[in-house]
């Protein structure tokens, strides 16, 4: 680890299957397995040479992980200008310089940078609590976590703005909000085509669900995919999830 | 088998946990694992002493085996009136006369024998098929399974009206089509608080789903059960399912 690279209290997380490093700093935040499922989701489109935008990338993990998947151009959105600067490193870190683009910016005025239906591929790991911050939490966890600046409705608007016709919209998300998504969905004209539902264990409630949906597609036709389940009984990942982590590059 | 009780054609199925017959006519129409499915899925309101209502019931199977679960009484509508008929003995033949009734009626006129706002629990196994009917399939499936004299929306402003405020709302449907069904739902302020989806094999996508909602209910809180798998490698029930199908009585 070079101390150029480093600033105190960061670390180096990888994730192994996609030969990506994410500098991190767990006091500020850190990515989850949330980020991994979702870039693992997400699909390829037109051979994967359109533009893709991670909407609140953090530390850029799922766009770094799915720059992996594709040949275009990566555009990381973030509004925290820590995080927006580590994922900077990241990118440079992982060679990915000419390609990954760090915008540190408001989603909500994105459209500065990029434009209009431009993308082919958008992906989003939004805040998740619609309730009241807590005011004991740090600042880079309260904004990643409580909807503090952009709410479920909001990150939609802007992913669908972004999109062509016909482009891809990649979202993890809590299952309790599931109705609401169906709603804001529809709204902006994202036909839901595929839902995965994470479990913790067999026995669980799925706490987790990825869901993929085309703007302007065609309704009906949702697809339902085989449950995943992320540890077994001794809390160690199930052989799906180990695979997804450390096995051979995701195709 | 008294010749009294079963017409030409028809035969007894049943279903051992609940103790209950079922009278069918394979050529014209047989519950499937669908409605016992539905009936193991619902839950028990208020002690079970309210109305229950199972909506498009064909020869009753879903209202009859949940009959078993409850105190209260039991409507039973059908617009076939063979299948409607053939519903009404099988009420008889498992003493259940006094406490359910069966209701030969298209469910739109249904307020003409039963109140708005009077049902605590509707249960529904409505036609899945939005495409139009095939000509070639006999005319009591077509009209099971195809929605030619009810569609989704139609089935669920029924429900809803039904219901009272805090009652609930139990149907099995496709998940192709579950943006659908939430949209619907919405429109009728039904707030969905339960999902199971249903899973022919682990390794395949779900082939059903199960949903619970709540008649002015609040919004968010979805919870997204255990996936329920049916068969095995071999074909055979998975334990689950030959549990709710021959194992204790539903409690």
């Amino acid at each position: 680890m070079s101390d150029k690279l480093l600033k105190a209290g960061e670390r180096i997380d990888g994730l192994t299957s996609q030969n990506i490093k994410i500098i991190q700093n767990p006091d500020m935040f850190a990515y989850s397995l949330d980020a991994v499922l979702l870039a693992h989701f997400a699909g390829v489109s037109k051979l994967g040479r359109g533009l893709t935008v991670d909407l609140g990338a953090g530390t850029g993990a799922i766009g770094l992980f799915y720059a992996r998947k594709v040949l275009g151009k990566v555009a990381l959105v973030e509004i925290q200008p820590d995080l927006a600067e580590m994922a900077t490193r990241s990118v440079a870190l992982n060679d990915l310089t000419p390609r990954v683009q760090v915008i540190n910016r408001d989603m909500s005025t994105v459209f500065e940078e990029l434009a209009p239906n431009s993308a082919e591929t958008v992906l989003t790991n939004p805040p998740y609590f619609a309730d009241e911050a807590r005011q004991n939490l740090d600042e880079h966890y309260r904004l990643a976590r409580h909807e503090v600046t952009v709410d479920l409705a909001g990150v939609v608007k802007v992913g669908a703005k972004l999109l062509k016709s016909g482009g891809k919209f990649y979202m993890v998300h809590r299952p309790e909000r599931l109705m609401e998504i169906m709603a804001v969905f529809a709204e902006r004209k994202l036909m839901v085509k595929r839902i995965q539902f994470v479990y913790g264990k067999p026995d669980r409630e799925a706490n987790m669900v990825l869901i993929e949906a085309i703007k302007a597609g065609r309704p009906g036709g949702v697809r339902i995919l085989p449950a995943l389940v992320a540890y077994d009984a001794n809390n160690d990942y199930t052989p799906a999830v180990h695979d997804i982590l450390y096995g051979e590059k995701w195709s």
